[in-house]
């Protein structure tokens, strides 16, 4: 069970390492006979790609989506949905120096002791370029997820320790994607951009924090024990690099809450009066919007000189070369959307098998 | 796709409702061979019930677990290892006023709304009593991961706003065990039972934090792409009631830690000089202890009256009947270990498949 | 992936050695809210059982189900059903004979090989008793099946050289039943018995063949392009103990048939003149009754003496103590049942995902 | 659970339909390190496609693989190998007339039942041409298995009534490659092809019989109690289009024998005398050859003018246009040896589990 395969029902199976020919997936299980906004897939994906403002790496990826099956004049057939990203045709030498080398915290090691063999050349299978499929996937889940009135966005919430105002407030999409890092909060996008700034000249990066949220959702969606839908949602965010902490609702706060405060109070009609619960109780979504933050380490590729060790279990200094971002959390924001888009319609797909 | 198994290769399916006749699982794909310690498994079984010290429940559950396949002669065949623990003969009726209620923050009301039926007595299939098949498949994976000295252990580094000085300190199971509370600091254990006694006497709940070590990890374990190591760690955790949160490493203090602070330098030898990737890069083990904090929340039922509705949707006041836990952190270290256990000896045995 | 779990949502995982305390199994994803006829499982289980005519062995099982939760007030809870079946206390040292010798076309030599370790007793899990979970799980997807008016049933077309005269006519359950060799043709239920009294007196066995028919099915069932409805009906089949063949519609004898007389011609209304596909096209069900064949192998237990070798590697002369059944293939009967029962149930489930 | 994936270690998740642009597939979890000979996987291919000789259609398909992912300098990664194989641009206007046609015995009927939606243009999803994929995870299979000595063929043993004299017979690939017809008997050769010319001249088509057998199998692969070898093998043929039947070892034969004769005599160092059991016991291999029989019904495509009913229900007269392969049961030789190799291999992979 290799694990390149994300859901049950619906369920993308990917590929590609970063400098090979193509990066891509199949969808198996997309419902039959959906009408699908290829525009809107491709919108997605550009949200994702590098160079999309001053702040973030000005290298220019393509991108561009090409689908392969399972789409008959404009509809969904029911059968598998293939797609390919070409990679576009970089210098792979500009790799060669990093052929023998073990970039801290990065996955050169660990591919290599594993496979006993690896695509050094921008770290292959382990570079975030993969989850490029999981954008077109999670827009094609979004697109059927609208469908039942079912939305999931998300926002950058912290860059480094500069912080929302209101984590808790009610904005729009517009108001996220206006902002230069996808805060939805003017001021504080000031602030994370001067900090984001810093960080670029010191030649270093900055972690952040991104809340993600789903409205709409109906009442029963999640199996429990095992597969409840926060575990699921956890699974599908750890699974993005970079990610080193998922909470659900009030999150690491519960542990400082007591019971009386902390128990949401049900209000004729079903709703709760609060949210600590985030949208989901015993694994089930109770109605509320699911709410959600995922904390995003800083990226492990910097412009300072660091000590590390060479494929000859030598000591060497690494310095890197070329533009990389200071912060990918903005362009991590349509990531988590789409692996939560993903777990939602999966899990009301299965759903259906709970009664007959 | 029904939720209740867990693993792919090492796969426990759990099954019971809390007062029916029996909670127990099966556990496919265990290797053959292996001599088993039913005691120890019987051992960490207590390590979960309740009623173990002053400070939980008084509640007595036997739970004793009995094994009917899969160990022949002391040794495991490779076949279907079959547990129950039967549930001692409750008196239901106590839950009779449960029947049409909706507790807050629990799962009566997600249940009825998705399969239109309910066990009501205790919570039924919702139950935290669930978790002690887990505790017996977690007792196995331990004692084989201890063939191959991987060592599982987990300890309580927080209760309310009582946390440990020294989350990354040395201590040994003894030092946890010895402690009313699971938690290797004497000082601290005394604030944490001082805070969860005044808790119970307000008749309320309070959450905690749990953190976990995984040591003697070898390198190369875990399953890019979905199925990181963390990413079903992270899924096991928030798999376990009441968990609200969980982190890898440096976790969410990684948010505003810059990139050449928080990188992990290699050294001759392949160890890192610090360990923020919290044992795992890539998705892969790189070989350091693995360290994760789940957080609890408190738990949903306490003695204080609380509004909610009843099943025909009226406002009723609810008064919770019998003695509960204020807190319940301490007695879930084990279902802490036991689930990570069961994640990395199912990621052992994937393993064995990346070569020929 | 150990193979002890069958279906993909309604999944049956079962467990237990013939000789072990019980034998017995979980089913998980059975819808909820169903009610279910506990008498009628035990009649089925009892329709398998040894002992129930003078042609089969007299060895005395009781076979008592027994289930411990996922029923609640006689209703499915959506939850996993457990149920085991207390094997009865057989004297194990009449197998201690066995305990080093390798029957000839049993799975004692197998086992030991890829285990290293086995069960001796009757056979331990390669025992044909562990069928008897999969018709406890058959019975229920049967009674959920008979909701949706579809009808799973059974005969013996073959015992030996004796066939029916028209494998293709109309009968009734009743008709089967009250054969005891389970065919529903008197004279040839004569020829078949007189077959079977001949081969006990040999001290030998015999093979059959199992006619099976699904009948109301609605169409659209079946999942292209690997599991396909045949292809899982095949799975089924070839899962039980001593079968060495399965055919569908046509079967084997299209091999000389031509297309223009092997064609199913449609009529208004979707429905085909002749049914040579047996009910499936393209994997998926036409609406058309599915007819299938399974081919059962002699049994291997025989009480004439064998030549063979025992687990030192020694030839010896082997001879088998206790009553046998010269042909198991009227027992097989619910088995065959069963299995396709839990096919089509499965894929039925999987089919309410086919479209949004 | 949609069904385009196969296998559960090294599993092929496939794409395409036969008119879209491209069919492929991706292959998850292929061991790492393994040095691959592509262009015997294009030889592989070359074996399935039409025109290969003048008994079957001419059509040409080109059919060229082509890599995307999963092979980093001829060496497999361990990562998903993604391949493609492009369709030819078709006039897909010669489908048009089948746009509103239901084919007798094709998939056109199912399809739309099912899917509400479905591509008509020469069979969509449910053409043969999908086995293309399989042919390329086929070739790598084999390619793994051989350097484990274990090697996989399969030859043509029927066509109509023509039947091969010695199916058991001792012959090299070479002697079945080099028949026009797979069949490694000369004699027999000559009267299949005239068979198959006579049909052609008549406009129809007709079945054929494949015989499987792979040689070098260690003991114990197979995975009791429901993932049998055998089970598998079952499931894995019956996913090819137009088979109707399976049979293993002495397959339907064993119905008329008895246990004494039909038993496999152990010899000592654990061969067997005879090999009815066709080289598995107990759902595991025995090291004796794996030796099956495949039922191909007679394609439902021929010259000849047939009743059907369109889409709107009414009555039609179906003449079909182009050329077709008579009998395609010599170019499935490839596409059986394929689909058991996947079957194998993943098997040897699940079996690296069994033991810690």
């Amino acid at each position: 069970m290799a694990g390149n395969s994300f859901g049950t029902i619906f369920r993308l199976t990917s590929f590609g390492e970063s400098h090979g020919k193509a990066i891509g997936g199949i969808i198996d299980g997309c419902p039959a006979n959906v009408e699908l906004n290829l525009k809107k897939i491709q919108f997605e994906l550009n949200r994702r790609k590098p160079g999309q403002s001053s702040i973030t790496t000005q290298r220019n990826e393509s991108d561009e989506v090409e689908f392969l099956s399972g789409i008959f004049e404009g509809k969904t057939l029911g059968t598998p949905i293939a797609f390919i990203i070409k990679n576009a045709d970089q210098k792979s030498e500009d790799y060669d120096q990093l052929k023998n080398v073990y970039r801290p915290s990065h996955a050169d090691y660990t591919y290599q002791e594993k496979y006993g063999i690896r695509d050094h050349r921008g770290g292959g299978r382990s570079s975030a370029r993969e989850t490029a499929a999981r954008v077109v996937a999670g827009a094609i889940a979004k697109q059927i997820l609208a469908i039942k009135n079912i939305s999931v966005y998300a926002f950058v919430s912290q860059i480094g320790s500069v912080k929302m105002e209101n984590i808790d407030g009610n904005f729009s999409s517009d108001d996220i994607e206006k902002s230069l890092v996808r805060c939805p909060e003017i001021g504080t996008t000031s602030e994370m951009i001067k900090r984001i700034e810093q960080v670029r000249k010191d030649g270093d990066s900055i972690g952040g924090k991104i809340t993600g949220r789903i409205e709409g959702m109906p009442v029963g969606v999640g199996e429990p024990v095992f597969d409840k839908l926060n575990a699921e949602l956890a699974k599908a965010m750890f699974s993005i690099n970079a990610v080193k902490g998922f909470e659900l609702g009030s999150g690491f706060d519960s542990v400082e809450m007591t019971g009386s405060i902390h128990n949401d109070e049900f209000l004729p009609g079903g709703k709760t009066k609060t949210n600590h619960s985030g949208g989901i109780q015993g694994g089930i979504s109770n109605g509320e919007t699911i709410q959600f933050g995922v904390a995003f380490k800083p990226v492990a590729t910097i412009a300072q000189k660091q000590k590390t060790i060479d494929t000859s279990n030598q000591e060497i200094t690494l310095e890197a070369k070329g533009r990389h971002d200071p912060c990918v959390v903005p362009r991590a924001v349509v990531i988590v959307e789409s692996m939560a888009a993903l777990v939602i319609l999966d899990q009301l797909l299965r759903r259906k098998a709970n009664a007959l």
